[in-house]
């Protein structure tokens, strides 16, 4: 099996200026609370826990004395991305101590009924939105100086004095995003389930909509290529912000290491650091977006910058195609595919070489590229592979590994590996034996899945699917779709606790896309 | 028993005004790290605690690696009342979550090893110095924004990731005080343990000279009017710094009520704010406060302005003297004298309505005031009636309502009730009676027993009493002296735990007094 000899980063300052050049304006909207809220617990909903109003109603909120050991939670009614503010006096006696308050940020409740000392994840647990906070003096206008998402706000007070109480008034929010939601005009379908997802979708693409498209604003920042692809394809579809786009390809084209290989992700602050992950698929999947971005825009300076760029990943990638014509990625070049450890990823990886093969032939045609014809070549000879050693003709299905999965079949649909009518044959046959899909928890399989029914005529299924998993997201209380969900497994977290999951996630954003595009 | 009937603060912001123009400058020091230390029970140590040398040398800090649940402890080698600077980066891969600091910031080493939580006493554990801290982007100078008193910061990483480690560098404190160490002169004498007592106690008060005479910088940043008397006393002998007094004596002039009493302490943040607690020999030892300040100063305008207001509370509590010419405080205008509840203090409230007529009668003197002559009879016959019917000829000792104490001892030989070898008499029985003392915890009252000494020609006695109780306290490693001390109760706290316990306290710092006036 090859491996990666010598990987170093070579930075390209100048798409990095280009990419900096595009960075976006970001629109600043006002949320005013919208109620106070109590939590029961409830093991029939999400989480354990039920919502219902607070004793509190809202207009008598800064008449409500706070004292050591109250609390309160702030309900914004949405799903947040920016700065909580809020307004607190002293009531009583002159303040003879400080203000001592602890502050849950949820945008789930069923967040904050978890103790933050119960997690012991492998991620780490400084991404629990929670502050401790001393205030010496009062009245004061306490503007948390950190960008948190959110919905819900429990406010603690820790102590005050017996000579004083607190008073909390016009708590709001100043919400950031590069785009705003009356930019895109709302769905009006007789599916009012669809139509429902596919609000809450655009409301996850806005929210994940920063200074890059974010991965998941709660907690992880960064640009990841993989997710990049299909928010920049749900965004192509709602908000046209190709600005945005074309500054993360910049971002990831100035990011290429010695080895042709582009990390699977780069961090933005405290300044541009690509970053030491590398996973061969997203690599792959580099040439997709830039021909995903030139279809939508005909900006043909970027792709003669980027072309380049993403002939290399590709050339890099056809490297670890082994004598059997195969993809064989490596320990220090995984394929992601998806989160599970379960499947066997070597047939999706053949698929998705194919693919990004596919992508990059259409663009070779547009700069009227000589290797055109080599490309077309390896597509005819790693399909033809793909049917003879991966393909088993009696099961009707491939075969990664002697495992037979469902992203195998999936990739191989999107790949267009076989011809229509078998192609949909493939795509009956997984039906009949992976569904209804067990052990597949990211939003980013199943939207590959969706899209693989759509593309091989199986609307109705498709339509069924989105509405079976992002559909019971909004029934169990989203606002905006998850980073991981798995229907039989309410409790899943890839990091073993409800507290530290993100749920609002770039990749969760598809069905707008799905919706527009195909139905 | 005489009750306050109605009572409504009057305030005078003209006074006030007096007051802010008298507003210091505060002085800025940069303190240097001086060491990492380690720390180790140890039941002979006060706290139950041992300091050591780190393994880590300061040279080394900003190389050490610091991950989840790694602590250290600075030292800073002196008491700082400031703000804490730290320079913070990350090490290893690029930092992908946010820093989760705890930060302790201790006078004393014993306050590091006491949990928080432990902390369920009557004031408020919102004093406790600690802060939880996410730092999102790395790297940073984090400056805190609170000021705390403090050495000894332990600093805890709660979480990076298993990807990066945090870097501390180039911590310092920026001190504040109203004055600078070196507008004193250190005394040189042969007696090096009263040279010491005496630098700590001028330390202790450099450390409480802030925007006001403050009460203990750790915790009660108010101005409390029998500490100020004590403070303005050393502060002649040493800083000399005469604005601070006078801004303080017209913040308790401009805060007087329509029944002519002047509350115990003012708050000055956010704004001016007499509180509504009231301790009547805090009121009458206002007159005192002037009449000491108008003899280093002879500032005559101030004492124009401030003398009625003197002469309104001593005649106020002259109210309050019951038909058998004795001082009858009540429960809505109590004394304090000292913490102990198991004091009587009728005896002693008689002796500081005595000893304050005495300020008074020397500033009519000097302002020429009709009433002088009112004054000196009620200076007789109150002198009188204490000697018929409070004075024990058999046992020699005053007696308050039928017990024996020394604070009554003490207070009537502070106001030469009786002639100076009968006032030598009674101070030798308070000897051989209460010493050695039980039961008082505050040098407040140990420092009104020390100089009763020193006044009745006690000299060895007194200073012995110093090296006893101050000396003692320095022993236990006091950098400033505390606000509460028990010799024979170490773990003594007037609030259940040490760890609130403020260890640089205003009416601590009168050794320098004591030395350098009568020694």
């Amino acid at each position: 099996m090859t491996q990666v000899k010598s990987s170093i980063m070579q930075k390209n300052d100048n798409f990095y200026k280009i990419a900096n050049q595009n960075k976006p304006h970001i629109y600043n909207e006002k949320i005013p609370l919208q109620r106070l809220i109590q939590l029961k617990p409830d093991d029939t909903k999400f989480g354990g826990v039920k919502v219902s109003e607070s004793d509190v109603d809202k207009q008598f909120l800064s008449k409500k004395d706070l004292n050591k050991g109250d609390k309160i939670i702030l309900d914004f009614g949405q799903h947040c991305v920016g700065k909580l503010n809020l307004h607190i006096e002293s009531h009583g006696e002159p303040m003879d101590s400080p203000l001592y308050l602890h502050l849950k940020l949820a945008e789930l409740p069923a967040e904050l009924v978890i103790d933050s000392a119960s997690y012991h994840g492998w991620i780490s647990s400084s991404w629990i939105q929670e502050e401790y906070i001393h205030i010496d003096e009062l009245p004061c206008d306490l503007k948390l100086p950190r960008r948190y998402a959110f919905r819900y706000v429990e406010i603690e007070v820790k102590d005050t004095s017996s000579k004083w109480s607190a008073r909390i008034s016009n708590p709001f929010v100043i919400s950031e995003s590069a785009v705003t939601m009356d930019a895109v005009a709302p769905l009006k379908i007789a599916d009012k389930t669809l139509e429902k997802i596919d609000a809450v979708s655009i409301k996850t693409l806005h929210d994940c909509m920063q200074d890059v498209f974010e991965d998941g604003p709660k907690r992880d920042r960064r640009l990841w290529l993989g997710d990049l692809r299909l928010q920049a394809l749900a965004n192509y579809q709602t908000f046209k912000d190709y600005g945005l786009v074309k500054r993360c390809l910049y971002l990831f084209g100035g990011s290429i290491t010695t080895d042709n290989r582009i990390p699977a992700d780069v961090f933005i602050q405290p300044k541009i650091t690509p970053d030491s992950v590398f996973l061969l698929d997203y690599s792959l999947l580099f040439v997709a977006v830039l021909k995903d971005y030139f279809w939508e825009t005909k900006d043909q300076d970027t792709l003669n910058d980027l072309y380049p760029i993403a002939k290399r990943t590709v050339n890099e990638a056809l490297n670890y195609v082994d004598d059997s014509g195969i993809l064989e990625a490596c320990d220090s070049w995984k394929l992601f595919v998806d989160w599970s450890k379960e499947i066997d990823k070597k047939v999706s990886g053949q698929a998705i070489l194919i693919y990004a093969l596919k992508q990059l032939v259409q663009l070779a045609d547009i700069q009227s590229d000589p290797d055109l014809n080599f490309y077309q070549q390896k597509i005819s000879t790693l399909s033809a592979n793909s049917v003879n050693k991966l393909f088993d003709q009696q099961k009707g299905l491939f075969v990664s590994n002697g495992q037979l999965n469902i992203a195998s079949q999936v990739w191989m649909v999107l790949a267009h590996v076989l011809p229509d009518e078998e192609n949909k044959k493939l795509m009956d046959k997984s039906i009949t034996t992976f569904f209804p899909i067990k052990g597949i928890a990211t939003p980013y399989m199943y939207h590959h899945i969706a899209q693989a029914l759509l593309e091989s005529d199986h609307r109705t299924e498709a339509v069924q699917l989105i509405k079976d998993y992002w559909g019971k997201m909004i029934e169990l209380g989203a606002d905006t779709f998850w980073e991981a969900f798995e229907p039989d497994n309410l409790n899943f977290s890839p990091y073993g606790s409800l507290i530290i999951n993100s749920y609002c996630h770039a990749w969760s954003c598809t069905p707008t896309y799905l919706i527009r595009k195909y139905l």
